[in-house]
């Protein structure tokens, strides 16, 4: 008998599970492949092990214009997704000796709500069953794979690849169709534009990085152009198959071939085959609706991370399985989900914060616009030959306080928490200004930016 | 005839002469030397260019950890020094074009306060005199060049360096001794590690990096040690004469032989021969004596960044020229010493904030202290093979507010700022808690130390 049984060990049930373990709850987490989750097995820590070694591949392309000279730079691929594995395993067994020592429960096995009775919820997991009073639905998110004509026989095939498949290529493919210009689109098409594979970016609408301020992501988008991705926008895939990728835009029919074809089109919360329906959970368009206490229809049912379809983002997630454990233990907690920053981890960087330029248009919002080059920054100036980064900055024109930041550059994934820190506490612009950033840094022009708007 | 006349056109003047020319202020600026001062000149922006060629040279040696290998890697030390020099060309322009946009006058000329009249303050400089209604001084400092024996025959022959001669050397040295174990010191010892001189750092102190939290300055040493930088503490240096750096440690004489010796024992407020005795302002062992709205004992007279002996820092000019601005416009206006952060440039860096645990303890504080190692972060375990850094967390234990918070790994610079944010508005350990950082970062474990604290 438990007083929490986690459906999911990723990042929001393994969070969940060591606050609520260091809380004294008693906790089960049952986990069908890997404590981690997609996060750390093929997600966000798996690709940013790839891109820094293609990062540092980067720098001999460009090391002469700052005085390093290196011949021959080669990289290897079959090393990377190695080191990569490697990586992971340590970060994974990290997890497991943390839950251990929250005295935390892990089983290893697919878990389905069978039954609400007397004492709780009943949860089989392989041959065994369990009971808790409470339980947390963690289970994560699948990628979407639509209906495509051949999409199903090329994920057997091996030439389209989802998310997981494509982190465990053995070899750089000589070209590869990425369908979806998201996110993780577009982090792949960094990797392997960086190890020199032909890229194409297609993508249904007009823009890539879908809510990305557009400012911001068109510049995105035009560096990478500069550097041989081609983006083809506005088009829809009508077949992966063959070997080929087939689109169509402006009415006209496009077939590349290629090695592969990536699907990053989206991800969709994972409500199937784990008994959700048993106990009555109530979805919405396949996702698990909660309040902002992390609560679901059923009291006693709680629900964190991708499954709620609300943020799709690792660090939501952590926050949301805590503001759960916090509401369980009878600590009042919410999320604000307008101050949680996001991050595209391509060379150069985009990070962002509360609300772009379009979603304040579209919101009726009356604000003041600032974007601000990075060149003001010293340190920005002497790390980046040619670097065009900007800041960009939302204000409220009557409470001058920052809505929106967005940055693209150096160093915006490790600066946009700061941001993230003035939206959520309503900052105004003069209580920024006199704040002191350390010089010489990229991030001084945010505060720069202050003093322009 | 301006309404204020400001000496010296370095981070503190350069910045106020911005500030007071856009709110109106008939603004002169007169500088002896360059716009941007020792910082943008001789200081924080040109060793950020030799230490990011540097840090490029690095990669080369520990490529292969990440899948990249190069061959024959060089540093041309002279393109370095060059690009630094363009680096810098292109930024004091970028100074030029501000002033010349918030309509500030600048005189390239020493500035000589002659005396006070009706009208306000005469200033000489070369030939012509100007008289301003309000006087700000920001002269900055000079190395401090103690009487050692032969230092000054060393300075001329060229084997003795300070901050300016070093940036300008033609090659790099087969070995150079650094006097003086502070940031300049460091940093300097960093890049010099890096391209391949032997270096040897001869500090008076038991411990490097001045007022860092020793927990942090000895885990600095310790990397640097392991590298190959030979760390010489307690020692008292006695004489820079014929090419060599005699010191007494422990009552023994030794001698280095080098090619150079780096003299960086610190920085003395620049108030000689600029006649501040001429109008009466007020000096404290060599400094002009400001109070916190940067108003000296002069009505009229305001002073800001090195001149007032207080930070030393750029970023602290900056803010201290802003605050004499705010204050001479009527907006009243101070500065919080406590929150500005600081950094050392070395690889890892260094990045604190606020109280350390001597300064805690010296001020007989209660507190808490954590220090977390930065493994916890997914994307600092795959971008840092063998790296071990932490971040360090002081709060205080009644009101749980944060006080302090060090850092030591990648990134440190540019995340700090968020930190100082957090004891500039005495943010709780709490209040943290419920900020989302991105996923996956390194700045995550500023987050996760909250939750250990």
């Amino acid at each position: 008998m438990y007083d929490l049984i986690i459906l999911g060990g990723g990042p929001a049930g393994y969070n969940a599970a060591d606050h609520a373990g260091h809380a004294g709850l008693k906790t089960l987490v049952i986990e069908e492949r890997a404590l981690g989750g997609v996060c750390l097995n093929e997600g966000c820590v798996p690709t940013k092990t790839l891109l820094y070694s293609a990062k540092i591949y980067d720098y001999a392309k460009h090391s002469a214009d700052y005085g390093v000279k290196f011949e021959n730079p080669s990289i290897d691929h079959a090393f990377v997704v190695e080191r990569k594995n490697k990586v992971i395993k340590q970060l994974v067994s990290g997890v497991g000796a943390k839950l251990k020592k929250a005295k935390v429960d892990v089983v290893y096995a697919q878990a389905v709500i069978k039954e609400r009775n007397a004492e709780g919820f009943v949860v089989t997991a392989g041959e065994k069953e369990f009971v808790g009073k409470q339980l947390l639905v963690c289970t994560g998110s699948n990628p979407a794979l639509p209906p495509i004509d051949g999409l199903s026989d090329s994920l057997k095939s091996g030439y389209a690849l989802t998310n997981r498949e494509v982190l465990d290529l053995k070899a750089i493919p000589k070209d590869i169709v990425i369908v979806g210009g998201g996110v993780i689109g577009l982090e792949m098409a960094s990797y392997f534009n960086s190890v020199g594979s032909k890229v194409y970016v297609v993508e249904m609408m007009n823009n890539i990085a879908g809510p990305v301020d557009r400012e911001i992501s068109t510049m995105l988008q035009k560096e990478y152009a500069a550097r041989g991705v081609e983006f083809i926008l506005g088009a829809k895939v009508t077949s992966i198959k063959d070997n080929s990728v087939s689109f169509e835009k402006d009415g006209k029919v496009s077939v590349i071939k290629s090695d592969y074809a990536l699907v990053s089109i989206g991800r969709r919360a994972r409500t199937q085959g784990i008994g959700l329906e048993n106990i009555g959970v109530k979805l919405e368009r396949g996702a698990i609706v909660t309040n902002e206490f992390g609560k679901t229809n059923v009291p006693g049912v709680w629900a964190a991370g991708d499954v709620n379809g609300k943020s799709m983002l690792a660090h939501t997630a952590y926050r949301e399985g805590e503001v759960c454990i916090n509401n369980i233990l009878g600590k009042k907690d919410r999320i604000n989900y307008n101050s949680i920053p996001s991050v595209i981890y391509t060379n150069p960087e985009v990070a962002c914060v509360g609300e772009t330029e379009e979603s304040a248009k579209q919101k009726g919002l009356d604000v003041n616009i600032q974007t601000v080059t990075l060149k003001y920054s010293g340190r920005y100036v002497a790390e980046n030959e040619g670097g065009n980064g900007v800041v960009k900055v939302i204000t409220d024109k009557k409470h001058n306080n920052i809505l929106g930041l967005h940055i693209i550059g150096s160093y915006a994934s490790e600066m946009i928490y700061g941001a993230a820190m003035m939206v959520e506490t309503e900052m105004r612009v003069a209580d920024v200004q006199k704040l002191v950033f350390p010089h010489p840094t990229v991030c001084e022009v945010i505060r720069e930016t202050m003093f322009m708007i």
